[in-house]
Parts: structure tokens; C-alpha cells; sequence
């Protein structure tokens, strides 16, 4: 793993600097667990909203408090360092004690890639206010198509020099979950940690040792990822045409859906990306009602309809956090390329009948047909 | 799971009440993680001493109180009733607020096996106190030689039926990292819970729903450890001789290595069980006195002068817990038979030079030679 990270960054690694995890999720859960001092002592972890709900769910467990700055969404869900310095500030000034920043690139569930300019803006805001910087960087190697290149923090950080290179506590992540190798199910991760205080550290090795049998076949799956054939080596011709074909794939197919929803009324979606779109959804007012006289939220109704119309599952939006008044909901790309349209198709037919059916004055009351509704209820 | 669980104790289970970990320990610290409420709460689990050290550090992680019971060693490592209700009592008394019983059968380090009454009488005390009960079964199937069969909590309650059966709340843990399988590496593991309030089991449904991918590799391998291979099927011949000769060379190199260790002067082993041999050592003052010159246990000295001197790695008593002013040691009984007597060698050997050297009187100014305690100090 410190090889590779030489290699992709130009800046070395140490294996002790490096834990080997089931997968990011345990790798996150232990910096965060280092990070947050428990109840009481009102300690923040900055947040990227949208985000991926493995954050809010572990911050709330352990007692600390999730400081929300908002991605922006008319910008291709970009992030701007002055949302992230007003988040640290409000959060001082609420009496909150700001630990860590946490940033997701390419972005969960918005599909974005930072630039070189927003990187370094985190790592010199950390600098500044002393905060650990998280990268999930987990889809590093989902980048197609028309994409903005993939930029690790580290190689930021590596030509930045100087007192960020001495001094920022940068933690790097990274899975076989996703990538051409998507192997979720192996449970292989990790996490790189720099410039931690040797005594940080040392509580680190110490908590990641309670379990003491190591994932084997997630730690050979790690392998495998950093150490691809290389030319010359017999499977080079054909890891390279697997790895070529399941991200041209990806390509296309995020190309594919976010061109169909962006056909729809009411509908728009920046590219999709990593594994995800993540379109918006404007919903008229007599499909709020609605879901207002059902007790959930606007997206989690249109999402359960899409479910009983279509059987295609979606995650609401509100499961990643949205700027209020706003509707989301996350679709991964992944249907196969053959069952591409007949998806798309599905959407749009639920979707021309869902708006259809909404589009008049808010009823005075409300029948709800759903089953899946109907059962909550 | 739920299918062996049933035919195994003869008292049905629910797959809803069934949770897949990556391991047992997982399970283990996702229980812990409900039963302790955190830092303030003073909640108490009593654990056995000696211990396996996963529990003592998960009960300080959750900000709990590990409160001991003592198992005697003079009675095969037995668990007294009265031990466990007097430690309650006592938890009681120091304002602590007792929530769960840990017991492990087959024993670790201490590898003996519960009696049904003994069992019985844990159930009746959890029953009685409103306590939940931590059934760590995972040695179940490291059972060999002359040792009492395995008896499992789950059938005890079955049988005790009533009350006990319908309100104790019994947590059943079991992994393939153990038995003839040993499969630490792929990280299978599972607790099933019992008479756990639903408002509860829907917390512990959350909790572990946090990690979204389950780990394949460990589920497939638990879903053959509890669906072996049944006569008339092709491969029960093989697997039938395979485990009957891991268990049987188990039970060889757990006898040579209790009758080895049994043979030397201040050395006491009960017989080894599970993976493992527990012998006490009755140290020389001197062995002690050069222990405190050195600054530490004094069965942490034994033991890094056994690595100096043959390259045997134990570990000290002291990690486990131990009644006050013994010293024990814990060793794998896992050498190859191949190597069984070099190893027992080995450790006569250092051990006879070792009493040999602390038999004199207490040595006024002391040397230090080990290298690796000399790198300590």
C-alpha cells in the first residue's frame, strides 16, 4: 500500500502509517472514534450535505455533532471553501468545537470530482483552524467520460510543501468496493494517516488491535488493487481490456441516465458519476400534500411510488441531507447496459404519471393507494 | 442459523433474530454497545477472570465497568454461582448498575467446559437480577480427549422451560474462527438474541445496518459450518475423516502439552481445552524481584525470557486477569504434532534454567540481559 502511494502521489508512505480495514466504513469509524471525544464535549465534524449517511449515523453514535456545508448543486455540486469557513465559524460561535473536516471526491452521492484550487483551499482551511482532514477518495478510479480528472489530497499536499506538507493531519481512504473491481463483498479498506502525534497514533494501533484476526481475503483484494499487472506480466492484455470495458460501461450507462432524466419535466440531474445520480425533483404541491397526509417526507413518497409503480428502489434524498425545500433522490447506474432503456423507460413512464396525477389543486383529502403506504399506515 | 440452531437445541429460532458479523467479536461489541449506556451510566458487565481481553477493552471503549467474578482454578476453572451473585451484590453495593453476565464455554484461556447446572444456575441469576446473559460459545466444537461434552445455554433454557424460557434474555455467539474449520481469516460470525424487547432488537437492527456490504466470504463460510455434509453425501466421507483428525490431533497436542507442562517444578496445569493451556507458576522471589527492577508483571517477565530464550510466544496471565499473586501463562496448543516435542523441549528447558537462576535469594542490584527488555528499558 505504501508503494502505491509513492507511486500515485510522489510522496512516500510507511506501512505503520497505514491500518488495513474491513472496508472504509470500519476505517472511518476508527478516525472518527479518535476524533470525537464522546457527549459532552461537543465536538464537530464538517460534513459535506449532500453526504453519505455512514457519517451522520457514526457521529451521532459516538456522541459528536455533524456540522453541515452545503455542496453546490447549480455548480456542479461543487464545493466552495467560503461554505466551509462559514461552517467552522458558525459552529465556534455555537459553542461547538470543530475536529475534522470530511470531504468525498469523487462525491457520494453527487458524483463530482474536486479541483486542484478547492483541494488546497481544505487543506490550507485545516491549517488555519487546526482541524484533521478526512479524504474519501474511495471512487478515485469511477472517473469517465467527459470527467474532470481524479486529484488525490495527497499529491496536493505533496506540491503544496512547506508547513502544509509538515503539518496538516491529512487521513487518506480507500476500498476494493468500488473502482473495475467493485468487490463490496470482500470487505478490503484502509486508512493512511499523516502527521498524527506519535501518542494519537499509538491510541489508533491500539484500538484498531481488539479485533485481532485480520480480514484475509479483503487484505489480498487490497493487493491485488494497488499492485495491477503491469506490462509484460501474462494477465497485463487482459486486465487491462476487463478494467477498459467495465469503465467504458460505466461511462456510458451514466451518460444514458442522466440524458433520460433530464428529458423529464420537472427533473433535473448533474452528470452522474462515481457509481450514482442524483437527480433533483421539482414535485408539485398536491404531491407534497400527499405526502404530508402519509406522515413521510415529499421524496421518500415519490420514491415508494417510483418502488410499487416500477419495482425500482431509490434512496430519497433526505437520507443524504438536501437544501431545505429542495427533492432529491439517488439511483446507482449500475442496471446492465442490455436492461438500460427498458430502466429509463420505467422512470419515465411512472414519472409522466406521477407528475400527471399531482399536477391539479391540492385535494382536501387524500386516498392513499400505495401498498407499501398502505401497510405504514 | 436459524435451522442448526433448532436442531441443535431443540428449541426453535427466527432468521430476525439472527445477526451475520465479520466475526464474533463484531457481535460481541455491537451487544456490549447496547447493554452499556456510556460514560456516567455506571453500567456493569460482570466477565469471568481469567478473561478474553476483547471484553475488557470493548468495556472500557463503551465507557462501562467490567466487573470480575473469579473462576476457581483448583476446581478444574469451574464457575461458582455463588461467586457470580456475590460479585452482582457487590456491583450493587458500589452504586455500579449491573446489566449483563458474560460467560465463555469452552473456556478462554482457561478451556474448561460448563456443567448443565451451572448453566442453569447463570440463567436462574440473570432471571432473578434482570440481567442479560452473553453465552461466548465459540470453543463449542474444540472439545476432545476426556473433557465434559459441550453443553450450550440455548439448550439449557429449552429444557428449563417457563419463566426462564420466556424472559431471560440470552445472547448465543458462535463463529468459524474456532473448531475443526479455524477460519479466523474470512470473518464469519453471528449472535442470535432471545426475549430481547422489540424496541431494542429494532436499535440492534440499526446498528449493524450501518456497515452496508456484509462480508461474503464469512457468510458462506458460516453457512457451511452449520450445514455440514449429511451421510449420502459425496463429500461426508471426507469431511467426516478431516475433522475427526484435526479434533483427534487437538486432543493429542492438548494432552502432551498438559502432561509436559505438568512435569515441571513450580508449574500447574489444568488440562488444556479449547486452543489452549493456562498453567499457574509458582515464581522465585528472586524471579519476582527482577520483574519489579524491570518494571514489569512478573509473568510478563516469565514470558519475554520464554521469546529470548526458545522464540515461544505466550502471553502473560496478567493480560487474561488472575487472582492476586498468581502468575499463569496462556500457549496455543496449535504447534504441529511434528514439532509438539521440540516445542515441550523447548520450554522445559528455559523453564528449568529459569528456576535455576531466581532460586537464589533476592539479588540486591540486578542485570538486565534479555535484549528485549533491555530495548524496554
Amino acid at each position: 500500500m505504501a508503494e502505491w502511494l509513492l507511486k500515485r502521489d510522489g510522496l512516500p508512505s510507511h506501512p505503520d502509517r497505514i491500518y488495513l480495514t474491513d472496508g472504509a466504513s470500519p476505517a472511518l469509524r476508527l478516525s472518527l472514534q479518535l476524533l470525537i471525544r464522546g457527549t459532552g464535549f461537543r465536538d464537530g465534524i464538517l460534513v459535506p450535505i449532500p453526504q453519505y449517511p455512514l457519517y451522520s449515523a457514526s457521529i451521532a453514535l459516538l456522541g459528536g455533532i455533524l456540522i453541515p456545508y452545503e455542496l453546490d448543486e447549480a455548480n456542479d455540486w461543487g464545493l466552495s471553501i467560503e461554505n466551509v469557513q462559514r461552517a467552522v465559524d458558525k459552529a465556534r460561535a455555537d459553542f461547538i468545537c470543530p475536529r475534522a473536516v470530511v470531504f468525498i471526491n469523487p462525491g457520494n452521492p453527487t458524483g463530482q470530482q474536486l479541483s486542484e484550487e478547492q483541494i488546497l483551499g481544505l487543506l490550507q482551511v485545516c491549517h488555519k483552524e487546526q482541524l484533521c482532514l478526512l479524504a474519501d477518495e474511495v471512487y478515485q478510479d469511477n472517473v469517465y467520460g467527459k470527467a474532470r480528472p481524479f486529484i488525490s489530497a495527497r499529491s496536493v499536499l505533496a506540491k503544496a510543501g512547506g508547513k502544509l506538507l509538515q503539518e496538516v493531519q491529512l487521513l487518506t481512504f480507500h476500498t476494493v468496493s468500488k473502482g473495475a473491481l467493485g468487490e463490496c463483498g470482500l470487505r478490503g479498506g484502509m486508512v493512511e494517516v499523516m502527521n498524527v502525534p506519535p501518542d494519537v497514533e499509538a491510541q489508533m494501533y491500539k484500538l484498531a488491535s481488539i479485533n485481532l484476526s485480520p480480514n484475509v481475503t479483503g487484505q489480498i483484494a487490497m493487493g491485488v488493487m494497488v499492485k495491477p499487472p503491469v506490462p509484460g506480466d501474462e494477465s497485463y492484455g487482459q486486465w487491462t481490456k476487463e478494467r477498459a470495458a467495465v469503465l467504458s460501461s460505466l461511462g456510458r450507462r451514466a451518460a444514458a441516465i442522466t440524458d433520460a432524466l433530464n428529458k423529464l419535466p420537472g427533473m433535473h440531474c448533474v452528470d452522474a458519476g462515481s457509481l450514482y445520480a442524483f437527480p433533483s425533483i421539482t414535485l408539485p404541491p398536491a404531491a407534497i400534500a400527499a405526502a404530508k397526509a402519509a406522515d413521510v417526507a415529499p421524496d421518500v413518497f415519490y420514491c415508494l411510488a417510483l418502488l410499487d409503480a416500477t419495482g425500482i428502489a431509490t434512496t430519497p434524498g433526505s437520507g443524504f441531507g438536501q437544501k431545505d425545500g429542495t427533492y432529491h433522490f439517488r439511483t446507482t447506474i449500475l442496471p446492465p447496459e442490455s436492461k438500460l432503456t427498458a430502466f429509463c423507460d420505467s422512470i419515465r413512464d411512472f414519472h409522466l404519471d406521477f407528475m400527471k396525477k399531482y399536477s391539479g389543486p391540492v385535494p382536501t383529502e387524500i386516498v392513499v393507494k400505495s401498498p407499501t403506504l398502505a401497510a405504514k399506515l
